[in-house]
């Protein structure tokens, strides 16, 4: 077994030991979702104050707002009864590091690992690769409170969406751990 | 201000107050990634023993394995070098509860929240619906551990993903907070 799935099921067994969360009901007890970054240092719960229970939370890379996040949103209102959602993108966000055409032509030239340095990104090494990425937008990022803003925008103007639903703009600071709220995203999700 | 962004941006406050982790590097420490349900029950971090830094946490409604959550994997694994992977879904889902028929005839005659009793969903209210929905799949599960299989089994053998990534198949255990291994699906995502 690997070290990593070995202490996983450890932490696991300790979680489990001492659980008291066993009689939640299913839809959000506090009535929110949040979209956020898949990113390591991010941990909304701690972030944002939630327990088991409190609330949705839906991440990808970027905390894009995805058709699959709409998706996961849509489901969240409709059948589970949240009424109020964040948008929360973050400083240092990798995917502010490259553009659809570098992750096409790294991806094109081998699926291993690449490596980044001043010079841009780089790829580690000969291997197979796939122009299956071409045909996929990664939803790289210039500017965080732009990304923000576009993507309140988005989730506001879908078709699925209720108009009277706020969805606030917010970074989340990596070096200090604090939310910075991006006001006319905040203003264009009410 | 809403009760509940003023809870969020309190309970941030009170984070950002003893934050210490403000040096930590963009890629994940401990080099893996978890792919599971937005459910509000699910805290990862708690579940899996995850600290800020150590892995990537992709979230959607099911936990499934749609082409943004792919998306999502393959930069981490090829820009910010995650090594394994874990499908996690779990008992009591919400995705259990409906089927695209019904989110569709719910979503065709009004966009307000549905309620759910024994005898299925249904539409509160009147008000205005969407036919937008009969173009989404919603990815909902019929039976876990083979929503967990199939997860594991689309996302290895996507033309993006290396053949060496190992990917576990786990559900996790509403009522004892437990993961349960999926042995099909671990045994197939290596």
């Amino acid at each position: 077994m690997s070290n990593v799935l070995n202490e996983v099921l450890l932490a696991n067994r300790g979680y489990a030991a001492s659980f008291d969360k066993g009689d939640l009901p299913m839809p959000p007890g506090r009535r929110f979702a949040i979209l956020t970054c898949m990113d390591a240092r991010l941990d909304p719960a701690k972030y944002a104050g939630l327990s088991e229970g409190d609330a949705h939370v839906i991440r990808n890379a970027g905390g894009r707002a995805s058709d699959d996040a709409i998706r996961s949103l849509v489901i969240s209102y409709k059948l589970l009864g949240t009424r109020e959602w964040f948008v929360i993108h973050h400083t240092d966000c990798g995917m502010e590091t490259f553009t659809d055409d570098i992750m096409r032509g790294l991806l094109a030239s081998s699926l291993k690992t690449a490596s980044v340095d001043e010079h841009g990104w780089h790829d580690c090494c000969e291997g197979p690769g796939s122009a299956e990425a071409n045909h996929i937008s990664w939803l790289t990022i210039k500017d965080q409170a732009q990304s923000v803003l576009e993507d309140v925008q988005r989730i506001k103007a879908h078709p699925l969406v209720p108009s009277d639903i706020p969805v606030y703009g917010y970074i989340y600071d990596v070096k200090s751990g604090r939310l910075i709220e991006v006001p006319e995203a905040t203003a264009a999700g009410k």
